[in-house]
């Protein structure tokens, strides 16, 4: 039952399969008189597309955005904002052939056990393809946010066993991989392709900063913004793991060693804290420190190294997923950590606004 | 903006501060005519209360519950259900000394981040005894759950860095970490005793597996169950981290390593897979497989060591939380994580419901 | 915020403005495997289109649905369905001119108010065609009711004073007014040429009727469902007063005369009531008799008589609202009587359906 | 399925059979900060108590107000609040006796049909005794208000067929039955014993202004004002029929005569409206003019004379409710459409401030 919204003052509901007409979004709770850029809506959707590099799946798709509703003359009415992005003619011929074969790692099998029908076609709603729709909100969101100076960076931490040994954040884009350390991202290109040619496929860490965050945000008991966050991140197609701060680190370490000191900033005036194991996040709150969080991804199931498998019947089966499919997933992934995290931050904004001033 | 209250159809709302008049929780979407037994709803508490062993605070809280309502004759009546617990009278002068000194790892800082006030006797509303509510509540979704045969076990996996070996069921509720393996569980209590000696505290990992979930929970794209279950988990207060089946070690994974391989179960006929690197759960939807999930759990915060920190204003400070704190909070966390995974699956059992049959 | 969704389990959201690309309606919560009749959806459309008769506006507006996801070779995906409305090239062009000018009874001041701009094009959000949303929805919803044998009937009761002698459901369809009183029918048909005639417009009361609602539909205290239905009818434009039963004839009654009458109808087995003059609702919860409310239409506030007002500098102007607008509105608010209701007791059934069957 | 919670950021959950332990509510999304008078809440609960004067039930219940979390020496946390009404000790017997016996007009027969278990004793969760929980939380909505200027007037407009001819508020609690017009109150008095002596009961109409109420409040389309009232005030037992401003005598007037006329008020420098015939909404939202509603009160159920029905297994029965209840339910009911009322502004107050501020 309406699985497919998220948030709660800034409301996006999703909907539309992989090779139906259409994919789309719905936003309810963006301010009236906001100018919209239809344009950085598209940028942050150019980052999410497939085919940008060879890296990624050379599947081509436009994902050209239209404003269906809500604006008018550049300007948000306050009114709900249908975003609308045609499927182009998909040859859906090849998933015909396989529909009956349940693919190792797919929904295809846990849908069809949920509702006793499903949309084979190109993974249908479980396909990674439903996120344009959080990525065109999420601009929104971040257009929302940048106003206020918070600004949200997630980058590709660590992809087959190689980690960036250091964040340098202009360095992101410069990249195939989303990585900021240039030199780990040249490792992890070489790897990619190497895995790629093996028909096989990698996973990684995907890490994300959100810098200037007020204090104040997060709603104990439930709603804490690391339970948010959490919901957010888990809900990305591939995602395995959330962590914030310390994380699991935070299992091998002392009371003493994980306690943050907190110190008054002279120049600022402000509380903070001296080192940031919470990750910004103290009770469920932030703290207005950085936030800091990790997600672990999966490597695409989308293989085209024959695996045994079974069909709708039960009988045995082999498959080859010859598809054109990303080899890591993490560099897309990127942009749609983004987004998520900042419908979470933008709705929690909109709380706390709630709180602290006079009705 | 009601951060307190948590899920769908089944619904309940926690309240109370922990040096207030009472804690207790609301809980709305049981059905009627239900056996309600007080005594299962106690035991859960009794798993959950200070004072157990000597791993555990020495505090001692009876903790017993009242029904207030919702309930005739010891059956539901599919009204609302409220539990309560009293608080005893609380000696709240040792906090009335060092309301004003903010104490590294604890809320009351972001508190007044975003109230502006804090109940700062025990930690108020931030304090672990709310989840006392939410083990109350939990009794009831157990209850729900094992009529259809599904069991929740959690267990301490690691503290301090010793993991448990194997994972015998039977086990755990035989030592006072609650782990499942036997000479782990010897080694843990005496780590943690050694560390509380120092005035210090651990963290650890806490596992929990869902035997004989049925297939086709979770509600995609954003209700997946994975990520119900994420929200459910960090918004438990000291949980830094969550993942599920293979994790964060699914970063390090290929594809053709990480994808479950199906096949046909011949003695029930039913399709399976043969491993369970997913754990139980493929696009958001539960296969059928044991869930298994993971939390990290960080060092309690209040700690016997002196720390540096600096009280409201500013101004440098020490402070020495001589309290009866626990040392290692992970065998107190285990009814917890089992309380709200339940919650979890009950809240999505009723969802599937309304999709399969009909109305 | 999010003021344009409606519905709990059966979930629908309205979106786009009356002179914007399109208008639409996104629905969550429809049942996987459902058959999808397109030519039952367009039939409610087409009940509420403008041009259908002389007694409606002539406008022409083809009001042509397009099913843009949620359904695969005409069955239901179980996943968001989109429904799609594209607006025809409208002429803005008189609404350039009158955009400053406030026209008395409408909603171009409130929305000024509430949101500081607003599409003055048509009624933007505000334009009664958004109902064309929810009938679409509501087709969805009469689907799944008719498949239990629940049948809903609206029907214009009285207008400009002229009221239904009798109720012939039959005749419902036959007539321009939707009246089921034949010889009734044509009295308001000749009034409402008349009113038209002079610029001005009438208002009038919709009767609906719900036969074959089962007993035990209504969540108590909040929820009951005569307050989810006044809710739903209340938000229909033109609409300022809702009664069930009795309603504001209850007012002068006693409560001997009131109560109905408890008995067991032999034919059946079932307990039933004599008389239904509380309208087929007894504490918020459906008795099993048939649901009897009405609501109140106000007359149409775009008339062609000049009237004085003040533009938006408070400079005084007249206006004569010239376009092509219904002198009576209430047979086109008909269909959308319909189509609240459905969605309301479809809603309802489902949350029923929660609480009497095994999880 | 949780219809025991009413609002969206304001929002209460009541609990409480009226012969259990205890009814109450809980509170989220109050303010911090927020100075509690304990005592104006008192009184709130004082004017809905029974036994007030002759024209209303000689029960006698203290009802005294127990606040058990979310305030610290008198002021909010910005926690869920909780508040209880203990039920003092109740004689159930009268109830064993009637347990089986159908009550005409009573919940009893839908309680059963839905939940198939039913508290009877007292009408249970269905009794008017549950509204305390409404009128306690209203006590805290209308201290909200009350600093904003806002304030909401319930009175006795009509009873059993004497209508108040002219509205003097303060004289509304000068008399026992809450009516505005001394004369028409001492009708309806003497009208009202009158009734009660021959065991009957009469039924009336509670008219309700909001007083300086901003413009803007309310959210289209689905969520406008007059619906949100409409739903809230139609929760409340006994009410048959709601309007606002001209309500269903709009269904006999002219476009021309309905219609408010715009003018710029001098003093203020504010557009307003020359007569207020829309009722302080204009397409669902507050004009800034007086919101003005009605409700339908039906005569209450239960009367000492002599009633045919049936009990539980279908055999003829007569019953003769000879308990201590209300002849006229009106005067009670006032106090309880001004909680509802103001929960609804309170709730639209704080969703219109998250549109018009920058977050």
């Amino acid at each position: 039952m309406a699985g497919s919204t998220f948030g709660t003052l800034f409301k996006i509901s999703t909907f539309g399969e992989s090779h139906g007409k259409a994919i789309g979004v719905l936003i309810d709770g963006v301010k009236p008189k906001m100018k919209i850029s239809e344009r950085e809506i598209q940028q942050e959707l150019n980052r999410r597309r497939p085919g940008q590099s060879k890296v990624t799946t050379p599947r081509k798709e436009a994902d050209q955005v239209e404003i269906l509703s809500g604006v008018l003359k550049g300007k948000t009415l306050g009114t709900p904002i249908c975003l609308l992005i045609w499927n182009k003619d998909q040859d859906s011929k090849a998933y015909d052939e396989l529909k009956d074969i349940l693919r190792p790692g797919h929904a295809g099998f846990t849908y069809l056990a949920k509702y006793g029908i499903q949309d084979y076609r190109g993974g249908g709603r479980a396909s990674g393809r439903e996120t344009a729709g959080r990525v065109a909100a999420g601009a929104f969101a971040k257009q929302i946010l940048a106003k206020q100076g918070i600004k949200i960076f997630a980058y590709t931490k660590e992809i087959g066993g190689i980690a960036a040994k250091k964040i340098d954040l202009k360095e992101i884009e410069k990249n195939s991989v989303r990585c900021p350390d240039r030199n780990a991202a040249k490792k992890m290109e070489k790897r990619i392709l190497q895995i790629k040619k093996q028909g096989d496929s990698l996973g990684g860490i995907v890490e994300a900063v959100v810098k200037n965050c007020p204090s104040g945000l997060g709603e104990p008991v439930f709603n804490k913004l690391e339970a948010d966050l959490a919901k957010a991140l888990m809900s990305i197609p591939a995602v395995k793991g959330f962590e914030v701060g310390s994380g699991f680190s935070a299992a091998r370490m002392k009371g003493s060693e994980h306690n943050d000191e907190f110190f008054k900033d002279r120049k600022t005036g402000r509380i903070r804290t001296k080192t940031n194991i919470a990750g910004g996040i103290l009770g469920g709150i932030s703290t207005g420190e950085d936030i800091i969080l990790r997600v672990a991804v999966k490597p695409t199931s989308s293989i085209a190294i024959e695996q045994n498998t079974v069909d709708l019947k039960g009988r045995r089966r082999t498959i080859k997923v010859e598809g054109r499919h990303d080899p890591c997933i993490c560099p897309r992934v990127v942009p749609v950590v983004e987004s998520m995290i900042a419908l979470v931050i933008t709705d929690n904004l909109m709380k706390q606004k709630l709180l602290r001033r006079r009705i």
